[in-house]
């Protein structure tokens, strides 16, 4: 089949108007208006079959998820989502897996505004690769070197339910309720743009990261760009419902911590700041935990009841 | 490895500055300043290992000809680039295989001052997707549509080399110089910036593609977007003097005007401004030939010496 049938059938089917689209897919390149005044955040990620996702994954979460953690990236920096860009290669072009990966895609597309305007689709062992921009103001900005000791370090949502579900998934794990919860949270993860904005734009944090590789992994990308360390009170991570019951009161921590694709934002805030932006943030529709605060130390320390927990492998994600 | 590690010793490596980019690689977003008044001309491109370059390509190659596809997809709009995204995905983090590929890809970058800004490594099979921006004045854009009955057709530099030359590394045919030649022009195709550039702001053209899939397919892209057909006189086609000697007087029309990969620009031109479009595209150091006209039927039809020639596939590259 050739590619522009490809195009005319399913990315063409544009869910998404916007005006600073000049020119959509379609042409050699897209031709975008950027807002006078603002500056681009842009991001790419790539999930490969069976490394970023189970390869029996449906095609439409994969479409969902491919976006999501996208968005994610801009979230983390406090952007307002705009344009997308989606390489897609395929084993072959078959038709119904694409209709259930754009429409996953195009949900969230609609979500946030996002319009889809081009990419690539070529012949390969399946993967996606996303490249998505937003705009931000330059002073509310979200980066990951400002934290300062002191700071407290805060999350939204709650952590550790995509690792379970994720490994429920890769054992063929019966899923009761709960786990079906933790599964969904793996393949529809939620990224939190309108905290992202509500954070950046009021100004109650200037750090963040989206919690893509696992909170000690990705906490710690915030202390070496800041140069600071990192206190946890394991006691203090937000646990949902339903990972509490999976966990009948014994949580696995290495789990909670090391595993990634939860796409919550871990962000610092001053002691002084921290009432009122809990307040916003809860009138947003946002839940937020304080789960330590910022050392002078050079390392992410991690503490249960008070007593320093030195048995947990801090990892993360390791990409190779 | 971490993926840390490899943005740090390969990807961080600034070849190029620029003004315009306010936060680089290492957070989760590039930040970026457009230029006022302009618009932004975006495009994506994917290689595949054993489906754009043969999987015996050198890493130098590869990295160099994933920006150089990417670059002429500027080049085919008129853009001035300046900055890419580069999502690899690679079996395994092989640190001569990344140098080289840097090697090549930098080369580039350089030479059109284009600033990597971002991406993702991921591991799995070998596959390149580049995602490029650059800057256009809204009405100084080539677009496929535009073309009109009566409008000369052009390309720059010589047709035909890079299908050849993938040929003879496809079936290990011993080399000469002239066969090294082609080979030269497949892995390091020179994307046209300039030529685009000059046709786009001095308004010689508005309508421009190109050639990645084969003249025949590209310029059916051009027809069925701007509503018309095309005659092409296959004797006044540019070789090199490499190919012709190659041929030794028997030009493969097929494979001179259904394969890819040449990278040059067919673009439309009226007849009025023609000679004024090529003393400066010469002054340039372009070459550039007429093949042909747009005509009122709704096909390209290919003509030898005034005789009609039905027998040539107009197949191009097809994706799946």
């Amino acid at each position: 089949m050739a590619e522009f049938d490809l195009i005319n059938q399913f990315f063409k089917t544009a869910v998404v108007q916007r005006d600073d689209v000049k020119l959509g897919i379609g042409d050699d390149c897209a031709l975008l208006s950027p807002p006078p005044g603002k500056q681009l955040a842009v991001s790419t990620d790539t999930l490969v079959s069976g490394v970023h996702f189970p390869a029996n994954t449906l095609a439409v979460d994969i479409g969902y998820k491919s976006l999501a953690v996208n968005l994610s990236d801009l979230a983390a920096m406090g952007a307002e989502p705009a344009w997308v860009s989606l390489a897609l290669t395929l084993p072959e072009a078959d038709h119904t897996w694409l209709k259930g990966f754009m429409q996953g895609f195009n949900e969230l597309a609609k979500k946030y505004n996002v319009v889809l305007i081009g990419g690539d689709t070529t012949q390969g062992p399946l993967s996606i690769t996303v490249n998505i921009t937003g705009f931000i103001q330059a002073d509310q900005v979200l980066k990951r070197s400002q934290a300062k000791v002191g700071d407290l370090i805060f999350v939204t949502g709650t952590l550790g339910d995509a690792a379970t579900g994720l490994h429920s998934v890769l054992n063929n794990i019966d899923a009761d309720e709960y786990l079906q919860y933790c599964i969904k949270r793996l393949n529809r993860p939620d990224p939190r743009i309108q905290a992202g904005i509500v954070l950046a734009q009021n100004q109650y944090s200037t750090t963040a990261i989206d919690l893509s590789d696992g909170l000690i992994a990705d906490l710690g990308h915030i202390c070496q760009a800041s140069n600071t360390g990192a206190r946890i009170e394991l006691e203090n991570i937000p646990l949902s419902r339903e990972l509490k019951h999976h966990y009948n009161n014994k949580p696995d921590w290495n789990s909670i911590i090391n595993a990634g694709d939860d796409y919550e934002l871990c962000f610092t805030c001053a002691e002084k700041t921290a009432v009122m932006m809990q307040k916003t943030m809860e009138s947003q529709g946002v839940s937020v935990s304080c789960i330590g605060e910022i050392t002078d130390s050079s390392r992410v320390e991690c503490f249960l009841n008070n007593e320093v927990i030195v048995g947990l492998t801090n990892t993360g994600y390791e990409h190779f």
